[in-house]
């Protein structure tokens, strides 16, 4: 269920009700900027990945500054990017399901949709559910260039795939999904270049094989916030698919190999609890924040460190000197943004240390 | 945002949308009886928490079982509850800043509300909030019976704390909140017993400390799933709060002292990819389930192990032989189910294979 917003326009961010997803406007904004300015004159477009975000706010500010359209993994999320006039997206994900590709269908008469597909199953599927809504669906073909989790093999296996697709009556072959998602979060730069090599040496036969077959591969989609540099340097990624880089997290922090965003997104937490010595409790655990890549870092505030989270309660230690008051307001850089995101209903953006706008996260949920 | 059901009454299982809270109604309502079973005769009172279900239908069922209200960790919860009927909650934590106290006050005109404190200065602005709202308002004291988070020592300074309680003009000394978290999820059943009976020890003690200085103590309230066997066991505590007992979950399974609980919460997913050799990939992940308490099991298919979530992906692998169909819809065992409900908007309750109802997760994201 939707939750009423925790702060209104024009509030001082101490006034704020917590916890609350904070964005910090200025620091967004820059890394907005930053991202268009390292891809300029590369050739390389952004097609950023709103399941970071989750909010048509944020994708249609990302595309007046470049971007050329959206990444999603879910249909329910396209759906909310496309009723609120995304013009052009792609599900960079299988969609299983009858149920889901009849939905996806019927978006394709109101937005550019793309969808992956690694299984002739699949294609047949998409196919069934195009000539059904009467619409032309485009399909890429993704390969599995290191993750080990979806994707065809790159190679012939992966030019089969494309073969059928360009065969197929209401589809069109539109190019190849490469995402290398687990180097995102490999913890040294050259492990993050040698996987970001082998998949672009993936990705760039499977486009020569399918040259061979006559099949034009416009499109090989890939990178993220940790690695983009390097599939930009290849000559081979025609999009990069970072979404991460817009609000940055404790992990991507550790994890980057083009270094200059900012942090600008936070939950804002209150100091509930000071009875046991050396420890402060904040309201935020496990319902408000993910921890899957770690606990959450404490803003500017040395001596304290978040060791723990229950369902309702974050745990602090507290070094000499540093415990706050009851009643304080603190700042917690999310361990991975995500999943942290996806829990609230709204952003609370921030600028010269006042609410300066609400906006929904209106895909918030959208996991179908 | 709420999103919609993924399911209609009358619908197979196989034909519920995905990702999709399954809640198995005759093992649930198997889950309620048996836990009213236990307590009868004991003479402790079930006070069943609502962190764990979020649902005014549930917290109406179970008391329509007996249990005397319900327990809630925030005043958005509280305020769901309220608004639906529920006429008698405690809200177990402390409640911190004058936004949410003005809220909480506001509840005590329609519904039978206490608060816990840990702290003097929290007495004074429970007592303000009441005042400015022309309500009487009952405060727990709570205290630290070896969870090292929340809550004011036991003995003297807890009975300090009482005294300040009963001495303010707009609020009544309820009792103590004596709640042994950690013990829950203790490993061995002497572990669990050897940390509820410390607790016990703590929360006799300050009672007769209480007692000594003309303070009755109406409420002794703590326990959970895992251990209220030991809690009802030791004479002291007056209710017991179990919340996950109604669902169970991969955790509590290895851990509670009270057996004769079934699996009655599901995730059903689908198998959206088979393209890699002993690999299956499922729609579920980090944002359609909690794993802070392990990853889900999947439920009576051997050979299948969940072994990875990313945070559209569920990554399993497959014994010889085991692999499922693309497509399949799968159902899985939360590790932890409070805060996976807490991602959903509905429950979609089922029986004999086919969808019964549609419940919505009322205080979804209620963690104000």
């Amino acid at each position: 269920m939707m939750q009423p917003p925790p702060a209104q326009p024009g509030m001082r961010i101490a006034e704020v009700d917590t916890p609350a997803l904070i964005l910090d406007l200025d620091a967004f904004e820059a890394n907005l900027d930053h991202l268009a300015a390292q891809l300029q004159g590369t050739g390389v477009r952004l097609r950023a990945h709103a399941k970071t975000h989750k909010s048509p706010v944020i994708a249609h500010l990302q595309m007046a500054r470049g971007a050329i359209g959206q990444c999603v993994q879910k249909v329910a999320e396209a759906e909310v990017l496309a009723w609120a006039g995304v013009p052009d997206i792609i599900v960079t994900n299988q969609v299983v399901g009858a149920q889901k590709l009849a939905r996806l269908a019927a978006l394709a008469r109101i937005t550019r949709i793309a969808i992956c597909a690694d299984d002739p199953r699949q294609v047949a599927a998409i196919e069934a559910a195009a000539e059904a809504a009467g619409v032309r669906i485009p399909v890429l073909v993704e390969i599995d260039v290191g993750m080990g989790r979806c994707g065809i093999d790159a190679g012939p296996d992966a030019v089969a795939l494309a073969k059928k697709i360009a065969g197929s009556r209401h589809l069109e072959f539109r190019g190849l999904q490469a995402y290398q998602g687990s180097a995102q979060h490999m913890r040294t730069p050259e492990a993050r270049a040698d996987a970001v090599s082998h998949a672009a040496d993936l990705s760039r036969r499977t486009v020569e094989q399918l040259r061979q077959q006559g099949l034009d591969c416009p499109v090989v989609g890939g990178a993220g916030t940790g690695t983009f540099a390097h599939e930009v340097a290849s000559g081979v990624y025609t999009e990069v698919q970072c979404g991460s880089y817009c609000f940055m997290d404790a992990d991507y922090a550790r994890n980057t190999d083009a270094p200059g965003f900012r942090q600008a997104l936070f939950v804002q937490a209150t100091v509930m609890s000071t009875s046991q010595p050396g420890i402060a409790v904040l309201d935020a655990g496990l319902k408000a924040l993910s921890t899957d890549s770690g606990f959450p870092l404490v803003w500017e505030r040395p001596g304290l460190t978040f060791v723990g989270a229950s369902d309702e309660h974050g745990k602090m230690t507290c070094a000499d000197g540093s415990t706050p008051e009851l009643g304080e307001k603190l700042l917690l850089v999310p361990g991975h943004c995500d999943p942290t995101v996806d829990r609230y209903d709204w952003y609370v953006g921030v600028r010269g240390g006042r609410v300066e706008c609400l906006w929904p996260v209106a895909a918030r949920g959208a996991f179908a």
